[in-house]
């Protein structure tokens, strides 16, 4: 469930500058044909098969353009839903209905999109312990409704931005003058409660990563082979995660790494959206 | 070329907030292990051929950032790019480089992903004077870059919002009580500057459009042989749009139909980034 | 009806700024006299004969100032009104009522007194099948409220701004190289559900445009017997528009030419308010 | 002068506000035309005698589009000009004085137009030591301009809102029971920096507010002779602002009052706009 | 009471902004185990002896996360509290009392630290007729906060800010060429409704400032001989402000002087919190 | 040095907003004596003995006002001041020297208050190989200010708010059903680059966190030997923090127990601000 208060402080500005991007005076055609209100229904229809994901930020659309509008939903995020099935039923003012549409589906279809697409990605580690993670390479001023389409998926979250997580890479360690100096620059400076990341391109700086004692060791682009060393050199005194080229096709073959995460940018940068409409909208007395 | 006026009114408040969302407190890593600024420099190099789209974006993202950054560009937007090339180096503080840098490329990675879809969907229709169009399937708050990149592509742009272009769909008719009505309601209440486009999924209502005196008449998910029935109907008398189902694999069917346009959401929902990333960052004196 | 929809989305803004504007700490006189809550009732008087506008505008202002604020309308937008009148009554806490006051005022007077002045130019042309238009120049950060007064006093309106409407001036069509450039770069530029206007202050110019395939023709500043010439020449094949040194003393003289639309800047830069005042405020038990 | 740090903390957002109400994507207009920027030149011209007023807003105006717009002035703040006079020469590219060009006139012309029409009430009451004053109703949102635009034309500015002037109306002096504890209760509860002005109707509250110690006393809406009386009675105990059913007409019938203050809402409610036309606008090398 | 226009207007996007600051994605301790809404209660007690003030800014915090919470106080603003009491219970979504505790806190203990030190130091002034007044030393975007507990604390407000109060200093008056030079030009640029206060550092100017007509003169950081002989110069003709140097220690040498404030930075600047804490959550049925 | 990209996405918003606050219209004094603008330097002076702290935060509010305005430092951010020092000179238009003042004190005596206060803190830990950690108990719309004034006087920052940092609580406990469950879940939910810290309040609830894998225990309100107790069980097995009554004069105290960290509310919620003040304004040539 999305987060009622995240929704109200960090989601709801984001919603209504989306629905000031599409309505910039008014809407011209509906105030054309309809001057006064008129309360009516619509559903919601799955075009496609995939997971349902963002019914709070749908109906929330709605309910910014109008507190009255309901929302009667009979799926849930999370719930797998199949071609034909009705979802919701939207009921209110038709005018609100008709000005809400496109940018309601636009925030539910690229949600469920990437629950859809991370579900399936995560099916192919089901059963190996090891956790899917996304990135930070979200769609701009969508941040926060994408990484929570991928916990709907089944995946889990990286660090949220740079402020949250401390993550080490070749230039951080090229500034501070090697891993060691880096480590210890960021538990100096970084707030306590943050773990520590180092990325890794060879065995070497993975020795040195544990050396300086990171919390986490990321293996970055590494093959397979060179994974299995890794691993075997950290034997469980850092958290593992392996990431780059992760894709739909190879991610079965991470399973028996012994690693503890698979990160995979694709999960929020390349998932298609989930085919969803409004049909059926008519009047009510 | 964006128009700059249109980045600094319109876009500039989006990229700011973007950055907002990638650095709420401070960027931890790179202040642990560089506390002063110091001169870098770093490539923008393409990791896919594609389309480049989004240099003033990307550039600007830095620039709010300092306005020091300098990136000097070798490609630019619609330019053709290949694996491997150096698309432009940016120079600055080495920290802004790295606190920029993936907000710049979420930009440029999906502007120019739909820059390079459109293209691949325009070459379909080229030669044969159909203009393919865009719609209002956009990511919240990503509009203006998104119906740009369409451009840079190949594409043209359907109507901005619904303030700005009049489409009477089913319920708009209903409501208005016909065809006839809502045009005619439409004539009398929206600014004289607009078209007025009627969506039709029946040949008596492509009559009717006409009769009504439509400026543009949309068929709306119809097959190849209405359409060509539509088409003869129309008999010039209206600007035509397809629309509805439309794919990479189908749109060459359209090439003989004599229509006026063809618009595909798929250009801004579902097109894959292009993937580019940064290089090779070193100090420099 | 002013759309609750706009109202929400673009005028709440404005409404809640302009209220800023006159509350910037708090309202002194009345929190002095005033420490805690007290139900009152007051009168919207008319002081002047005219056009009521702007009702919704009016009774949001108390709104976000007290969603509890109740006002009972007695008039509504576009009646015509008459000095004395009672137009509504507004119950509520009585320090809202007093702290609301001004502002409210300030926006139905000026919605009121272009909503009035437009009704007067219109009458001039009634019967003639001659359109009133309103133009861009409307107070900074008011556009939405004159655009919507002008057509309650029974005027259209024209584009709603740079970006909804093509509008070819002088220096657009000196900078393509000739009208027939301009209009074509237009074409294939703008978003296709525009129509193009050409400005023209001669008749050479008029052809042109005519032969570039102009949507609307607007004929700029020119004397009545031009004006008469120009209808002849497009003769049906484009709408046509008057402009320049309209004024409510020569607005009769367009009746006769045979054009679709008359426009006026000054339904919006210089119609005086409509006075109408607040009064007989008690508190009540 | 328009002081420039209000300008920036206080204008600056009005202004932006104001640009993007008229770009709400892009200028398709001049975009069509102009893809690159190219310098020109355009003058500025007055179309009317009055007096200018607003020039570092008009400026700034260009400026918030493009930082580089330069704006030569021939005539300043407060000075007379006429009829095909010259004010200023704005250079820069054509795209921005092409898409600033309203937004900066609709400024220009309104301030304008206040200080001409408050310089003519002003006139009237020239020799008298009797002060010009504005009210707060002004237009929503563009108060800051148009108190300005008051003391431009020579007129004085009354409170600035509701938080830095206590003003004692008949209903504060009814919640309070008297004027004696309205004005007991102002001087407890507003910051000790602001005088008590106190509104009267008769010669009994006139009295009253003497006795009450009211620094300021309104005479609202009061015959000749009453106020003749009311002078009288104060005898230079505290200020005097005659107020209501003030205009242009009647308005050197104040001069032998022997007042310190008249008020006008007319000044910023009802002064039309002075015309101003940007001309000659042309590439330059 | 604060007022609750003020509260909504001018407090609410400060509250806000503040737990926007606390929440940048989401409640992630929170979020972990409360996935779903579950109703809680719980008890604000005092830790500390003292002046309760900011019910509603308290209040606030939590409504704006969730308009649904209750908060039922049995001690209001300017009520003495001991340590140990509870003052009131707030029931609602525990979430919701999780994720804006810390605000609301924040602002309670701030807001009741000033009340609480400025109570005690209205007290060494009680009965002596001098009001205490706080400054401009206030915590950036706290200053309506900060300004209403000095009255509820029993202090009295000086000007709010630059705008609304005329204070003429050193700078000014030698700028100006002399304190009677600046007083004029105060007179004659100030809004009418203000009082104009000129600080004075000797006899000399308290002199001035006497023949400038200058409605406040404040003796700043004299000694107490000094301010002795300046009051006798003053005799009544202007209102007295003492200035500089005012400590608790030191504030009852001020009660003989005869002067009508002593204003008093530290108020704002340097009180202490008063200890509050939320006690006792747990689930209700 | 607070770090520029932070100053500009996250502080700049704040300072405009804390110079809108003592600016609503105009300096009304400046303006009054000062019409145009006037060349004038002025000196920073320490009133106090302390830590300076916001040095760029001082500088940036008058760069606000005027990007021309120029800050020479003599002294910088954690450098040890004596009263009477001259730490910076500030040279710019007198305009903008004394309406910025204000706002740059106030930032920089609070920031400076709060270093100094740490650094006295801090002092008592010297050598002992503890951190001295801040809360969340910050001003409002200041963390980003205060926590950084925290770490130039020495101390270290706890988690920046409660979207960054996990810390279970006795209700996130009572919640999950126990501590075990609590970890498990906020393992399970929070993202992966975070710590976990559990809030004991017993030796019984210290063993349950260990059991748990929490990363940092914290040791709340407890005495010194049950304190002694809890670190002989932890055994180095998890980080611990000491919290709860942590004074200046007990602080000296925690060094012998062993302990990773002390917290303290203290440092940003009631040190009391250092003194400093501008002095010496004059013209320059």
């Amino acid at each position: 469930m999305f987060d009622p208060i995240t929704l109200k402080l960090n989601a709801d500005p984001l919603i209504l500058s989306a629905l000031k991007e599409d309505i910039t005076s008014d809407d011209v055609s509906t105030n054309s044909v309809m001057p006064e209100p008129k309360p009516g229904t619509v559903d919601l229809i799955a075009k496609e098969d995939g997971i349902l994901c963002g019914m709070q930020v749908f109906q929330r659309t709605f309910e910014l353009l109008d507190p009255e509008t309901e929302v009667i939903w009979e799926k849930r995020d999370g719930d797998p839903i199949e071609k034909g099935m009705r979802l919701a039923v939207v009921n209110g003012d038709i005018r609100v209905l008709l000005s809400g549409e496109r940018t309601a589906l636009n925030y539910l279809q690229r949600m469920s999109g990437i629950a859809t697409y991370t579900h399936k990605m995560a099916e192919k580690l089901k059963g190996s312990g090891i956790k899917l993670l996304d990135t930070r390479k979200t769609t701009p001023n969508n941040r926060i409704f994408e990484k929570y389409a991928v916990t709907v998926g089944g995946g889990s979250n990286h660090r949220y931005n740079l402020s949250d997580g401390v993550m080490l890479k070749d230039n951080h360690i090229g500034a501070a003058g090697g891993i060691r100096q880096a480590v210890a620059a960021a538990r100096e400076y970084a707030p306590f409660v943050r773990k520590i990341e180092v990325e890794t391109e060879s065995l070497a700086m993975v020795q040195e990563a544990l050396d300086a004692g990171a919390d986490i060791i990321m293996l970055d682009n590494m093959s397979h082979d060179m994974m299995a060393e890794a691993v075997k050199l950290i034997a469980g005194r850092a958290e593992i995660e392996a990431s780059g080229n992760v894709s739909m096709d190879n991610l079965e073959s991470f399973r028996d790494l012994g690693i503890d995460y698979v990160s995979s940018g694709a999960l929020t940068h390349s998932a298609p959206i989930l085919d969803l409409s409004l049909k059926h909208l008519h009047p009510v007395d």
